[in-house]
């Protein structure tokens, strides 16, 4: 075949597994991914990928598994400058005398921009192609989203009381409309409604917020049974857990991202099954603050749609989706003492397709399939760490790290090469962290 | 002062932050240490370091923390060849279809040399510097130890039923004190008995373990109260715990290394605390496997000795002892619903000074003190993951990986420099690993 019959692509990218998330958990070996600006057009053999087609870009990925970008389905970025700054405190402590003051003294749009490009630096480089977020001055999450790249869902807080962002549930969400208004066209940027929590927001507030989402056909992020306390409080003031209260408002269907889900009673799973709500599980931040041990068995036995979370770095430290899926994976084990429980698979997709499901975005990412945008990140596992491999799933799970993923690509673009960000000085941005760090100390 | 009135040393090391893991929990910033030959001879202030010293080599490591070396206290380094070879599988289905079959069709000499060599590649590289462990044929992983440089204690494994390696309790301990006069004279090998666990050993070889230990002075590695099915065998066969019975033949005492005790009664605790057993915690493995999750907490509580392992790649499928002290953190807190419970700097020296303690090694080993043997670790915390950084130890338990590791020196040697293996080809490991993955797969 001559070169002329040949297809012109953007890129190739070739390697010895591709898992693909899809609904056959299919799992390749030796194919090429074929890349026309940010889709996937093709999957081949890699025998056969260059007769059909040229590239600008190729690459040639021995003993490297490809797999769809992560999904990091609840987390708040800019906190990534409190990362490490109150550990192992008790929560009220942690709230009351150390994030609370720190935000209302720090937390303006600058934070948030600065914050959030440290953030999005370390989940591109932790193989993270899309998150989840919610914060105050989203102009600024959006403005450092767009500058890496990064594909983000983009919560519109709203709360019953004032912070340095706005003054009450009708200010939040007439500066959340500007928001979504201002970046409807960005392609990366998505939004959702983000009521910060049962226990945070008021019955006029949810009401308000409900009409808005069934008019604007948009998703709902909240936090929800993350603490046995707000079960508690909310048992005491209402007569029923926060779920029940919010099954009452109207408030819970498909379009709910509800993060945590920590505590749930039969009624309440019951509740959320009927829905088809959408749980983040969070293992590291439940457990680091204290707040317990999800049990992701039960969801998945009702078929639920559970995906992964870091939250944020100030409750977790790291932003990092591939330690959240060795947690839920051995967690749900040791917690159940069923050790055939959450297989390393299941774990790949919760990262991967129930992400993208949860988000609503799944018939775009989430999976490694034809006409899907070209979210990729490939994992290198020619390390002494990763040998032998009998399953290389397995070996992603259970043996791998971040610091194993070396290319990332968003929407087509290649964003992280050689394991190093592409058009970012990353000592520029450790610089401006430390910055930070010496005025949060002298708090 | 002349160059002629300073001390010729072998070794500066100079670093931001070096954590002592001394009786004081010391956190020295800008400190160098200073080592001769195999030992630390000094702890001096950077400023002050090369008016009183002459080194022939000399690192200055900015942004770095220098803790102890990690000690691994209970593993079988040669299953590393088993990585990944049956996850996600019912514990007896794993034991009797995989595991053990795998072991009488591959197990021998060679095996354990190139399984060892494998393990003790990727211990260095994840910063562990001493590893205590248990399996057959000793000598070729002592071979690949001192091959390596690793310091390490073997344990000379006893079983009721005969292996590829010994028939019989008395031909077990034969060979293994065969192997420990062999090697007795190696600087960085000692030796432990290590009867398998109170179900694989009869009540009549533990006696005559008993003796010998009391004659030789040597520590007991033992698996103890791994999983809840042998407590409820054991009570089924001879009315007690293991532990109780295990207390009746007197073998229970402070040089006994007790790894997982992951369910304890009152009763089983008492013994444990009276009797100042220490206590190996396997977070990884006892999840891995669906034994349960270990209450640290408890024995913290009873002043026990509780120190990491990671047990076998066979049911961990890591052997980063970084990633157990980040578990051993986050799992108490997740269990117990206390965030303030285990500390980072408990969680650094359970990897640290009470390894140490449990192997009776730590009048030489486990914290850096003057006097005490060059086994150093630095870790890189000049990185976008690690900033902000407002307390370090924080940082290297939450935010940190094994892969920012960078230097490693055992007994003053360095094993590892900016992330490469010494003397070591890497690649030649890797091939070896894939030439048993091709044979073990075709069981």
């Amino acid at each position: 075949m001559s070169a002329n019959n040949k297809k012109k692509v953007s890129t190739i990218i070739s390697a010895t597994w591709i898992y693909t998330s899809n609904s056959k958990n299919e799992l390749l070996s030796n194919y090429s991914i074929v890349i026309k600006n940010d889709k996937i057009i093709d999957l081949v053999l890699q025998d056969e990928v260059f007769e059909k087609y040229e590239a600008n870009e190729v690459y040639q990925l021995t003993d490297h598994i490809i797999t769809p970008g992560l999904i990091n389905t609840h987390t708040h970025v800019a906190m990534s400058l409190f990362k490490g700054f109150a550990d192992d405190l008790p929560l009220q402590d942690w709230l009351n005398n150390y994030i609370w003051p720190a935000e209302k003294k720090f937390v303006n749009s600058q934070f948030v921009k600065e914050g959030s490009i440290l953030a999005l630096s370390e989940m591109i480089k932790s193989g993270i192609t899309t998150y989840n977020d919610m914060y105050f001055f989203p102009d600024s999450t959006a403005e450092a989203s767009k500058d890496l790249g990064i594909r983000s869902n983009i919560g519109l807080v709203v709360l019953d009381f004032p912070t340095n962002y706005a003054s009450d549930p009708e200010d939040y969400l007439a500066k959340g409309f500007n928001f979504r208004d201002k970046w409807r066209n960005e392609d990366l940027i998505s939004t959702s409604i983000a009521p910060h929590a049962p226990y945070s927001v008021s019955d006029k507030a949810f009401n308000l917020i409900n009409t808005y989402s069934e008019e604007l056909d948009i998703n709902i992020h909240i936090h929800l049974h993350e603490t046995i306390l707000e079960i508690e409080d909310s048992i005491e003031k209402y007569g029923i857990t926060p779920i029940q209260r919010l099954n009452n408002l109207g408030i819970i269907g498909p379009s709910m991202i509800a993060a945590h889900c920590v505590h749930l009673n039969e009624q309440d799973l019951s509740i959320l099954t009927s829905n088809k709500v959408n749980i983040v599980h969070n293992p590291s931040s439940n457990m680091k603050l204290g707040s317990g041990i999800a049990d992701v068995t039960k969801m998945l036995k009702q078929n639920l749609n559970v995906s992964l979370g870091t939250d944020s770095s100030a409750s977790n430290n790291r932003l990092d989706i591939i330690e959240e899926m060795r947690l839920a994976a051995l967690l749900i084990k040791g917690k159940t003492k069923s050790p055939e429980l959450l297989s390393a698979v299941q774990a790949i997709n919760m990262a991967t397709i129930n992400g993208a499901k949860a988000l609503g975005l799944d018939s775009l990412i989430g999976s490694i399939e034809i006409n899907k945008k070209a979210d990729l990140i490939s994992i290198d596992l020619n390390s002494i760490t990763a040998q032998p491999i009998y399953n290389p799933l397995s070996t992603l799970v259970y043996s791998s790290s971040r610091s194993d993923v070396d290319y990332v690509w968003i929407n087509g673009d290649i964003k992280l090469k050689d394991k190093k960000l592409i058009n970012i000085d990353e000592d520029k941005i450790i610089q401006i962290a430390k910055k930070w760090q010496t005025k949060i100390n002298q708090i």
